[in-house]
């Protein structure tokens, strides 16, 4: 172990070394409950910081910045010293060896949680991520941020109506959560941020698709929530389709069925696909690439390897449905898991086990609620068998979310922020960073426009 | 003019118009000028955002997100409607045909406006930009902060001794305010924010090397202020050098005279060079590639063509020396220039003009004094002919800085961050985005100790 081969350099009886892999809200909860663990803890992420991703779509959507929704993992450990962090990718899982594999190399466990996550699934179509990114990352929202920044910028452009038009439509695919809230805040972008700014182009005509394949939005919530949503979206001036699958992406343009959308922007926020490290690992997986674990969250065979978050599936006994790929399910699972290890720690089982101590207990969900925004002033929240809209919902959203977020200091900015943009409706990261692309031909439009 | 070709189709006297190229101090205050002025503005830049420049070292040592130093471009003008914002990069300019270039095409201008500013000098060497990245854009603060994270991460999982006393070396080329303060940052985020968060490695030997070419740092401020600068630097373990220069900068070491330093950051901050778009204009420029300029800003030769800002080199005919490439220099040669055009809009001077009005006036530069910090609570100021230093400085530069950010939102996120850090000693921006590049053999040494 890195940290004892400093402090204490005569051979000792080395501490079981627990890997978590992924610094997401099931590795970091799972990390957490080790504090007072007697063991050494490494964290693995190929990012260096925890993202609190249910806002990760304010990120993509120019109201808050990177720093406003994550913390650096190490900072989050400081004080926690038997955990150390490693930024590094891991590329494969050997469960007989006892062993992860990061970069060239590999290192040990004693004990293993994979809570590395999910990416959206483009149906066998991976072709379609470039023209249609996903939102998963930091990196994935400041791409999407900028890409929905240009494409205003190239309209205000853009001489030929047509091909406005289209640099004017957004499609989003995929009526959950992150499909209703990307939907809203493209809407409320256009219509009531950002007219002002434009002199020749009207972003109030901008058209925002919101596709959804199944029969009705937001399907892990209420009916009544799912009814409340699509009122307000559509409302708001959100085209929403329901039962409609997209046949094919290309540069600027959508076949929905058989339908052809000229559309120069297509969010992707449909289909569930478990990260790839656990494809080799011997372990039959679901459809989703997802690992099917035991009621104690482990490999069935492998008593001390445990899969938490949304990388797992499992059924939870108490409802008979299957836990939700939501931050709870994750935040839950991980806080299970780290105790479970703890205990099993304390009680000295030290020795390389094969079965799992009968006294084991199962995972239960507890279902806290679920809400989702969808516009300024407007959400639904699914709490205690009620559903509730509008601004109620929505000032409740803003608590809880404010409430969770990691650390104080991005409770205060998040909320200053908010109540700003509340006031005046500004968005204040309308950055675009990267290189912005205006092409040639555009270049020449504006300089025929004005001579 | 894009706005009246649509609200205005019958043909009609058209307005003049004035272009101004660069969204910095400089091109944003000429813009402001021309509010009332019955001509249109076409604003060119190519990013969409004004940045406030004197802060981009706080983004680039993570204790700012980008958007607290920013402002959307058109955002600041979305009540100012006769100014038109253009994302493009200009690429010359045609001084005979009234023209400037932009992409592939031309875009015809009345009166022009060249505050493209300039960026540091290789002196000859621009192969050392990749090695060492300067500090003039977000993007560019994006890249260091990237590489100045990574170092302490690579650090942590380095075997070698040599080689990790090298990533943990860094070198600011330069002692200007750029280098001072981003010198002064450096040394306290090693010493101070972030050794709890590193297991292996002891962050507070980190070595932070400050080299200026010329006999004192700040060569700008009055030589009490250097001196002060230069006790506080080197009392916060800064290592600092004077006379010297930096012969060589390759992957991992730099030449430092005949001496070899083996560093592995590198960070440029000296040496001043005006933007290419001036280069084949058809006048003669200055060593640093900088338009010589009459008394008027204008370009000899062409009344109605001024460059302001850096990318100008004046005399000041009050004090005799040049008026420096400083934010203040920017901000009142922009506003000189755009209540001198709208004057001469007022007085109906419309016709092309091949010499200035007589009553022209001369640009004068007013010194309202200087600034820099060095670190947390310590700054140096030159106000009113006498030096400040420590504390009370350190005061008066935040609360001028803040006061001048534009945008009262701004203001307020700088505010709370840095009472925040102050206070804790944290820095809250601490993120690595863009794809983080361990490389397999340091996740070999990782697995080799842990194994």
């Amino acid at each position: 172990m890195p940290e004892n081969a400093t402090a204490n350099p005569e051979p000792a009886a080395p501490e079981p070394r627990v890997v978590i892999v992924g610094g997401g809200f099931a590795g970091m909860h799972a990390a957490r409950q080790l504090g007072s663990a007697r063991c050494s803890v490494v964290l693995v992420d190929r990012n260096n910081h925890h993202v609190f991703q249910p806002l990760l779509y304010q990120v993509a959507t120019a109201a808050l910045s990177p720093a406003d929704i994550s913390a650096p993992i190490r900072g989050v450990f400081s004080h926690q010293k038997n955990v150390s962090v490693a930024l590094g990718e891991v590329t494969g899982v050997d469960l007989e060896a006892r062993q992860i594999h990061l970069g060239g190399g590999a290192v040990a466990w004693d004990w293993l949680v994979l809570a590395a996550g999910a990416t959206h699934a483009y149906f066998g179509h991976d072709e379609w991520a470039r023209v249609a990114p996903g939102l998963k990352s930091l990196d994935d929202a400041l791409e999407i941020r900028r890409r929905v920044l240009l494409a205003f910028e190239e309209a205000e452009l853009e001489e030929d109506e047509a091909s406005r038009s289209a640099k004017l439509t957004f499609v989003v695919v995929g009526g959950g959560p992150t499909g209703v809230e990307m939907a809203g805040a493209l809407r409320e972008i256009a219509a009531e941020t950002i007219p002002e700014d434009y002199r020749r182009v009207d972003t109030t005509t901008a058209r925002v698709l919101l596709l959804e394949g199944g029969p009705r939005l937001l399907a892990g919530m209420s009916e009544q929530s799912s009814r409340k949503a699509l009122r307000d979206l559509e409302r708001m001036g959100v085209e929403v389709r329901l039962n409609t699958l997209v046949t094919d992406v290309e540069d600027g343009r959508v076949l929905v069925g058989e339908e052809r959308v000229p559309a120069a922007n297509v969010i992707w926020a449909a289909g569930v696909q478990g990260a790839p490290l656990v494809r080799d690992m011997g372990v039959e997986l679901d459809r989703q690439g997802r690992v099917p674990v035991a009621p104690d969250c482990s490999i069935p065979g492998h008593p001390r390897a445990f899969v938490v978050g949304d990388l797992a599936t499992l059924t939870d006994p108490k409802s008979g449905k299957p836990v939700p790929g939501v931050a709870q399910g994750a935040i839950q699972m991980g806080q299970f898991v780290g105790r479970l290890i703890r205990k099993e720690l304390e009680a000295g089982s030290s020795a390389p086990a094969t079965s799992a101590p009968d006294d084991r207990p199962a995972f239960t969900y507890l279902d806290k609620g679920s809400m989702a925004t969808i516009g300024r002033s407007s959400a639904v929240a699914d709490l205690a068998g009620r559903s509730f809209g509008g601004l109620f919902a929505w000032l409740l959203w803003s608590v809880i979310h404010v409430m969770f977020l990691i650390g104080f200091r991005s409770k205060l900015l998040v909320m200053v922020n908010w109540a700003w943009q509340w006031l005046f409706m500004s968005r204040g990261a309308r950055l675009i960073t990267g290189s912005p692309e205006i092409d040639v031909k555009q270049a020449r439009d504006l300089s025929r426009h004005t001579e």
